[in-house]
């Protein structure tokens, strides 16, 4: 069972209109858990683990401890941009494909291929 | 004449591999300049702006002031997400496409339509 929800971007393209200041708080939090570049590796190490998912047992390749890999991840999952699922010790992240293809639409204005 | 060149983001899709430090920062510095919501909201006014260009006299209704829409501006702009051009008394801003739909790419994967 996925501990977080599915989270759906709720805005239109950039291109289409002024953001609310609603829309503009929901959509900078995501990219805002994007622009720490530590974070946005780990997030890449997820995004393209083997099977989809990666536990911070997995990943050690970035040079950060494990305690800062599962902070970073857990940032990840609070933006909605993982979902984890925990599996004995270890708990497992993998991306939310949804998100990313809301915040690219939001970025280029067409629908994902 | 446009005062900064196109800025081509550098980087494959976050699902193909963990990103480099130096990919990292370089594209985590774009998502920061889109990370505070009072700057997105002005993005996207730009970006939607009639005719793709704005400029600070054409944005009243974010509900900053007009040297603080300047800061913002210049910093989406050093960031290479906007492109400016002095006519007169007014610098007006465009959105730089190439920059979004190589963002777009990296977040989902697929070329943009």
């Amino acid at each position: 069972m996925l501990e977080s929800e599915a989270v759906v971007p709720c805005c239109p393209p950039l291109t289409e209109r002024t953001l609310t200041a609603a829309e503009a708080e929901r959509t900078a939090a995501m990219f805002k858990a994007l622009s720490d570049p530590v974070r946005l590796r780990l997030f890449s190490a997820v995004a393209s683990a083997p099977g989809g998912e990666a536990c911070v047992c997995d990943i050690s390749d970035v040079g950060v401890s494990q305690p800062t890999v599962s902070h970073h991840l857990k940032k990840l999952k609070e933006a909605g941009l993982l979902a984890s699922e925990r599996r004995g010790t270890w708990v497992y992240y993998r991306v939310e494909p949804s998100v990313l293809a809301g915040m690219g639409r939001l970025l280029t204005g067409a629908a994902p291929a």
